[in-house]
């Protein structure tokens, strides 16, 4: 069982096709597996970029669980997903395992659709042990005897679903294993009670003990965890001292043991699979990127890379043309926060992705990461709101679905002037549709005396924050897309703009686009080709999907033959809001062509952005092909002489 | 201090009109305060129905509170609000005190337009936390020394928002005093391992220690609290031996003591308020219903009430005409699992409201109530599907905007065949707008591959529970209200639906009403009004409003002059979705008279469910003037030769 000696030159992983290829292999054979692993994902990532650090911390314990249970009849799932990288090499995936993240590629997360070995997707974090639950019920329904196996990290500990998860599951007593890989280190570094929790637990507490196996027989454990068992055995049920928080929620508790020690965890591994007959939580320490100097050394651990040199850790970064609608964001929000003591920014567990690390550094008590915890944050920003503060809560579109909720009942209800800055708005790029922020508009527009603004361009999102500082009288959202900005001249100081007010941004009289968000460049493109085909067209740039610029909508409607919505965000949006508005008003009685550009109805699948939205139609391209085929013109039938047609519907 | 001695004669609460009156009494004439108000609380209910024993578990809470500290300038934030009517008796508001929950009159929680005493509105569980903490840090900013105080039942710490909460203010150490008001009850028994948690420590703890403050004086202390100081003294900061989950999560902990003894809570109160410097809980045992036996003896201890007899407790019922769609979800549920053992049921607390009680007399092992833990209760149906279950996750639509992101992320995304049964759909009555179910619609139809299903009547309700039984092809929904049934004859059996086919119910040539969900009956008396005027109108129940019934929505619109759609819901939902088609096929492009019935853009106060559709414009006398207005008739002007114009568009 020793593991630090040399490996065997032979090639283990070349061997290994699947998980059951594993059985044969000696517990120092599997060491050598580990660190082929480690190699082999270095690599794979080096080529491909993604999230580096979170899968090196798991070499070991992938390998572990992989080795002692029989997945994938044995369920084994990944929260968050980023760690499975050396899952996949290892499950059948290692000849596609350079395509991660890429078109027609191996997802950068665990996904059903891709293999029998990941029995539940994720992404979002947190939802692990919720899923494993599920899984562990209706074994016990079906009689089998499968495992389920959830790795989750501690900073996924933070978000409240996690604990709804420990607590119900603690109820129930159905056997679930829950490995806690805790590498004090979330996305960012860890905040919250619970990580300065087991912090404290991993040092207080250096012995394991199974309480659940400590009943029978202690001498059947291997010679680390017999002295815990024996310390286990003299607990009474119930609330002791010592007992972990994980106990107190009716968990079995082993630990905390070294996660890359496989002499620790192959016989913790064997012992939980034989003996436990309830919920287990095994606290594994671990290391977000163990065994690659530049990723352990740097500040985010490698969590999020570019393609980068192996040798000398130096990561390929593309020269940006603009800065970021996320930087932006938060010069703007600094500039106003300058100027207003009362300003404070709040986000949960993503101080680097939403900019608010740079707010942190100019006004450090003005920030509060509140961990993976939005359903938290949002309430939180409305409670510092109705005590006279002006909260930002800055939160990518697709984790606000976590604080819906609160923003329904907790903001919007009671009008209280929350600001959320909703960063990774629409198609996302690599990391495809689970982090898609596609249905904001919808969850947002509906909801009475909300502003909702979405930005076309960098200009205007400093204008939109500005405006966003200054509105008071009532909850607002502002919406901008992940990726740079499009280079436009930068205004000096953001200006408020008019709620509820549009632009035309060319003008035209036969065609009308009316773009929101940073679809208007493609709008821009399409016009292009619209007005050299004689079709004289208007494009116009909403702002503001709620309140509509009804002047403005019904202008355009009126005085062209077509109008055109385009947004990035499903059906039910904006564009459904301007079909509303243009049935009350009577437009579509005498006959309106509309047509209302949105994200299709199923999910666009990872691949670049640009890419991603010829997909999704959103493109210049499928613009024109609409403005075309709505006027009656097919898009291969571009007869100059019907295109020449002047107020077509005259 | 005394405080079991007969009450004085003179009726204390008449002399109170603020809580600054409370501020010349002793601590005996707040006992007699105490029980003047608990009897005006009853006696009050017992006219207006509504939630009576949380109410009397917090008398005393609630006048010790407002007689040590100051509010409003302290905060005084009840979780859930239905136990403020104490409060709202004793903060100025008796005079309208039996307006309760009608219309125009007090709300059944606390609302911030009503009063400054309630500084946060609630109704939803477990957001006082979150929502003290932002009040406790913007009183740092602002440099004031308020207090702020959170009362939070033990029900509504099994909610991950809550652990979010905690998590939080232990990590940031502000000033703040949560009460956790432990009656080991919430709506229904308590559920999950924390509720166990909490009874643990009542047994093992009988003392009280107050941290924060022994580390000073303990001298100072009122004398039953001098033993816990200094047991608390000897404690080191950190994991150590018998520290409460709490106490590890960075709180200070003061408890468990008794809640309705003001000679325990007076003091504990002071103290804190004296000396307290971060956040402290202060663990009180209390007893739902406490005073009146008629509740404490109840099963449900009185939680929600119609009107009743003081002296014999017994409830004035109202004669059902037909069963509530409740429970006739529950017995088709029961119906569809006598034959398919795959079937569970999953529940977020709501064990009696959503009818799964029923569910889980005949199938005690497959009903899992997970507590107030939306969050988990959609991933954990995930889960089960993904196992090969078949669950059902009855939660109410407002209460689903709490797993809003698990459903996208976890069921949408994976298409997992989750069957979600959404009561409480559409205006609620009594509860008012925090309780509406007014955008599951919304947030619902623009999801890839969901069916979503809305019952006109009881009979319907019946088809659709054996639809989603059926449907194992991606996730499904079926909404429905609160209430009776209309009455119609009963199937014997559920049939399986057509997936996104609707029905005509009523023939026509020249209107077409097309409703989902429950207006259908106005939708029939509206139509009897206008072919009456010799409209003749079409009524179609659309019955789905995803995958929508494309061929009748088309022939719908290309054969009436008028068509319009209602919906108990917000926009950008059934009618958006039927808008997007239409301007999709180009249906809107030579005219087409279409309106979109749906809830207004503002928050509908309680009332009536009748008066409060009235006032959406969402009743038959609304959706008439509507399609007269479409056809080009004032309401006024109903000249017979006009009506009878025929095909009006040809």
């Amino acid at each position: 069982m020793s593991s630090r000696k040399m490996p065997s030159p032979t090639p283990l992983l070349d061997q290994v096709t699947e998980p059951r290829d594993m059985k044969r292999l000696s517990d120092r054979q599997l060491r050598q597996l580990a660190d082929e692993l480690r190699r082999e994902t270095i690599d794979a990532v080096s080529v491909t970029g993604g999230h580096l650090g979170a899968g090196l911390g798991v070499v070991e314990l992938t390998v572990a669980i992989h080795a002692v249970f029989d997945t994938p009849k044995d369920r084994l799932i990944f929260d968050v997903g980023h760690q499975c990288y050396p899952h996949k090499i290892l499950t059948g995936r290692r000849d596609r395992i350079r395509t991660l993240r890429k078109g027609n590629g191996l997802s950068g997360f665990t996904k059903r659709s891709e293999s029998p070995y990941d029995p539940f997707g994720a992404a979002h974090s947190s939802t692990s042990i919720s899923a494993g639950l599920g899984f562990a019920v209706g074994r016990d329904f079906q009689g089998s005897d499968d495992h389920v196996i959830c790795v989750i990290g501690d900073g996924a500990m933070s978000a409240g679903m996690a604990y709804e998860a420990l607590n119900n599951a603690g109820a129930l007593g159905s056997r679930l294993i829950v490995i806690l890989n805790d590498n004090a280190m979330s996305i960012a570094p860890p905040v919250g009670a619970m990580s300065k929790y087991l912090a404290r637990l991993y040092a207080a507490r250096p012995l394991q003990d199974l309480k659940s196996a400590a009943r029978n027989a202690v001498d059947h454990l291997p010679p680390p965890l017999r002295e815990g068992a024996r310390r286990a055995r003299t607990l009474v049920k119930g609330l002791v001292p010592g007992a972990t928080l994980f106990e107190e929620l009716g968990f079995s508790y082993v630990g905390p043991f070294d996660g890359h020690d496989l002499s620790q965890i192959l016989p913790i591994l064997r012992t939980v699979k034989e003996r436990s007959d309830g919920p287990v939580l095994l606290h594994a320490i671990t290391r977000k990127g163990k065994g690659y100097r530049p990723a352990e050394e740097a500040a985010d651990k490698y969590h999020g890379v570019s393609s980068f040199d192996v040798a000398s850790g130096t990561q390929v970064k593309s020269v940006a043309k603009a800065p970021s609608y996320t930087k932006v964001f938060a010069d703007a929000l600094i500039q106003e926060a300058e100027r207003d003591a009362s300003i404070v920014a709040v986000t949960a567990a993503m101080p680097d992705g939403t900019g608010l690390d740079r707010f942190a550094k100019r006004f450090p008590s003005r920030m509060f990461d509140v961990g993976i915890a939005e359903q938290h944050a949002v309430t939180f920003c409305a409670g510092l709101a109705a005590s006279g503060m002006k909260p930002f809560c800055a939160i990518y579109s697709t984790f606000l679905q976590r604080g819906y909720d609160q923003i329904v009942h907790d903001v919007a209800l009671q009008r209280l002037p929350v600001r959320f800055a909703i960063d990774r708005a629409g198609l996302v790029g690599a990391d495809g549709p689970t982090h898609a922020g596609s249905f904001d508009l919808g969850y947002l527009c509906n909801l009475p005396d909300f502003t909702v603004m979405a930005a076309s361009d960098e200009a205007e999102l400093v204008h939109m924050v500005a405006t966003a500082a200054a509105l008071s009288d009532g909850p607002s959202a502002v919406r901008y897309p992940r990726g740079q900005g499009t280079g436009v001249e930068m205004p000096r100081v953001g200006q408020v703009l008019e709620i509820g007010r549009g632009r035309i941004v060319k003008e035209g009289t036969q065609i009308a686009l009316l773009s929101l968000g940073t679809r208007l460049q493609e709008c821009l493109a399409a016009a292009e080709r619209l007005d050299a085909m004689g079709l004289s067209t208007t494009v116009a740039d909403a702002r503001f999907a709620k309140p509509l610029d009804e002047a403005l909508i019904l202008s355009l409607a009126r005085e062209h033959a077509v109008l055109i919505t385009i947004e990035e965000g499903a059906r039910g949006g904006f564009g459904a809001h301007v079909l509303h508005l243009l049935a009350e008003r009577g437009i579509l009685d005498r006959g309106c062509r509309i047509r209302t550009l949105t994200l299709p109805d199923r999910f666009i699948q990872q691949d670049k952005p640009e890419a991603m939205y010829a997909e999704a139609e959103l493109d210049r391209t499928a613009i024109l092909a609409a403005a075309e085929a709505a006027i009656g013109l097919g898009t291969i039938e571009r007869q100059p002489e019907i295109v020449r047609l002047h107020r077509l519907r005259e």
